[in-house]
């Protein structure tokens, strides 16, 4: 119809299982597609450049860092990562929609570069729910433990900047609630003008 | 969670199919309510007060419509009909989300008084399917059907105030998309801010 396509941004704290529930989602949903990050860190076997990531070297990164070329970036372990503006930008004016699954940092600044997407928090039911599943992972300390629980607290406090919140107690309930929000959006009388003025004009 | 219900107003030309997604809707998704109207026309055989419509006289009704007691109100043939404030707000006081099925008119009425609520217009695909949807009713000479089709156009006009439109070209579709709404916007953080706080001063 001509609608440019929607930013969908899903976050949360580290083992709210965002990565799950997009994966369900790109498979239950059509014309949605993951965006695809840069990074400066080398590609493991298997990994092909414009499938799994962008690999960029490291002078690369920061040029396009000083252009403005990244929704959002960080460094991680002397590695940067980040979204590129242009390779989501060209998806979302063919009309495809397009999924950012990021932590909360980056969350932000996409929230600052495009106050127009649709921000989805993925929230554990409580912070004892995320102790255990953080536990489960087995392979942290004690301390490491009790120090993301504080922060995964902290990071809940950002939930109150987001459109939407998901509960992901029960991962069915959760992947339908997900869904559910990308189907209404669709339907955003917002999202559909050009078709409105379409049918209003036409005959 | 001590959360209020949230207003649901399905509304959308004649024809458009809004009761039948209603009943769907009302069959698929919990802690969902029929407003019940108010009448100033006589019971038909088997319709109970409080159930099909709440009975009014017609002094009444036009006390409560002085009062400021409806949400929405109409005359149609003589005949009061209207949509009683202190019903659906108790509903909505005790958690419960509620919907009304009415015309763009009366939607435009509870728009006014409830501008918070999720207005969702629902509209068959084009003004030509209406011109089929209503021929098939079989009980309208051309003429009627002609300024039906009109009056539709003009209606449509009234989805860019909405929040949502659904094109209901495919039942099954359609139905997915109305409850995808009512599911989205249970999840939006506004709604959930209780929940969130609760978490968030919780252990």
């Amino acid at each position: 119809m001509g609608e440019k396509g929607m930013l969908i941004v899903v976050s949360g704290p580290s083992g709210a299982g965002k990565g799950t529930l997009c994966n369900i989602l790109l498979n239950r949903v059509e014309n949605l597609f993951l965006s695809i990050s840069a990074t400066t860190r080398s590609p493991r076997a298997q990994e092909i450049h414009g499938e799994s990531y962008f690999f960029l070297d490291k002078n690369d990164f920061e040029n396009k860092i000083k252009n403005g070329d990244f929704l959002e970036w960080a460094k991680v372990y002397n590695n940067y990562y980040g979204t590129p503006k242009e390779f989501v930008n060209n998806m979302l004016n063919e009309g495809k929609d397009v999924i950012l699954e990021i932590d909360t940092q980056g969350a932000a600044q996409v929230k600052r570069n495009c106050p127009a997407g649709v921000f989805i928090f993925i929230s554990p039911p409580d912070i004892q729910e995320l102790k255990k599943r953080i536990v489960k992972r087995g392979s942290e300390t004690q301390d490491s433990i009790d120090l993301r629980v504080k922060r995964a607290r902290d990071e809940l406090k950002a939930s109150l900047d987001y459109d939407y919140v998901v509960f992901n107690d029960d991962l069915d309930k959760a992947a339908l609630k997900i869904q559910s929000i990308v189907l209404s959006e669709r339907c955003k009388v917002s999202r559909n003008k050009k078709i409105l003025q379409a049918i209003l004009g036409g005959n």
